[in-house]
């Protein structure tokens, strides 16, 4: 397990919400839901409030869009700025509806996918300029940015190799090797031209590990320096069916 | 009936193409669906080729988005921003199935709303800032814009009045009369912005007289000039069925 890039939270973006916004990012298959449930368990066996969210979706509004995005029988028509289109119109709605507030109440959200995504799969990826898709960020999201966005990095061919059949949308089915690794490289690249906001860490280990190094990353966020002491609990993960906005 | 403002086309802004894009817009109860029949059925009457797109929709995707901003259970969620994002996705949409294309091969599109309808209702109407719109604008259509935006004005009461029960979409009935007052007046200025590309077309009279403005209006494009003569045949309006994108 290699460690954590060093970074400096930058809490001053968005200075008068009390509550802490963690992403999680990164290529297929590096267990980006698991670790943001496992994430939410630790961070409420130290009796923070944890929010969490997936993209698409997380709000009515956004599960229905996350149905059009993923729908196979459309996949060969929607274009790249179709996709990024609604993306940010399913994220805008999760802004609005659940991660903004609970920011306003001091919740820690832990994000499973936001706007660093649509850099990479559309961006990278796809070949849409970053400046388009920076402009169309800042429409979608004002102000609000991350305090930390961890990027769970592994190998391409690793990561699809971990989903089943049945995991697999159009995101991974449709788009060829050199496309992943473009998103792998745009995430990286990303990472390393924000150092302030961005942790990369190791995904190809066991679970258990992979957590612990996401909770060192966490613990040193202001406000969250608990979580690099033994919680209460353990961090063993559950279903939290009732926390999951989706 | 009142003529139409005086404008220069700018068929500069799409050079390379040679087909000619005219889009209605205005208030709603204008009678743009039928206008654009109308102008349809003369331009074939003319021996032009017409190709019709109406919004949200016109594509597979765009009438899967449409479904979305029409559904009665979404209303009171959907925020402005989603709405704007949500338009835009159609509209890229539409712009890369439909519209390019058909310019590409010399037709005439007739599309009913486009993005001066966002720049309206999201923006004049739900206080959405312009020029966020407009960056937004650019992201979906790069450099096409219309050479020709007819708006279709009458009294927001009258045209409200036109709409039976059947029609009434979440825009005519979750929107009070200021609302629509500010749409209304959100179209006169854009075309007050911009004279070079909009005529203002009285939609109160009969659609006779409607029709008649705007043939006249639309033969001041270059190439479209054999509009002001009698066609071959009347421009009865038909059901278009083959020629309609939706």
């Amino acid at each position: 397990m290699t460690g954590g890039r060093r970074y400096t939270p930058s809490v001053t973006d968005r200075s008068g919400t009390p509550g802490r916004f963690i992403t999680l990012e990164g290529p297929e298959g590096g267990g980006k839901t698991t670790q943001a449930r496992r994430l939410a368990d630790l961070l409420e066996a130290h009796d923070f409030e944890a929010v969490l969210t997936r993209e698409p979706g997380g709000t009515v509004i956004g599960e229905r869009i996350r149905e059009l995005l993923l729908d196979d029988g459309l996949a060969s028509q929607l274009g790249a700025r179709t996709d990024a289109l609604l993306f940010n119109a399913a994220r805008t709605q999760l802004v609005d509806e659940v991660i903004a507030p609970s920011l306003g109440r001091g919740a820690v959200v832990v994000a499973t996918r936001f706007a660093d995504s649509t850099l990479a799969y559309q961006g990278f990826g796809s070949g849409l300029p970053l400046a388009d898709l920076r402009v169309l960020e800042r429409f979608t999201l004002g102000a609000l940015r991350p305090d930390l966005t961890i990027v769970l990095d592994l190998p391409v061919e690793a990561g699809l190799a971990r989903k089943t059949q049945g995991e697999m949308t159009r995101f991974e089915i449709g788009f060829d090797l050199a496309f992943h690794e473009r998103v792998r490289k745009g995430f990286l690249s990303l990472a390393a031209a924000e150092p302030g906001r961005f942790a990369v860490v190791d995904a190809l280990g066991e679970p258990d590990g992979v957590a612990e190094e996401i909770a060192k990353v966490v613990a040193r966020l202001p406000g969250l320096e608990a979580l690099a002491s033994t919680p209460r609990t353990n961090g063993e993960p559950s279903t939290l069916a009732g926390r999951i906005h989706r």
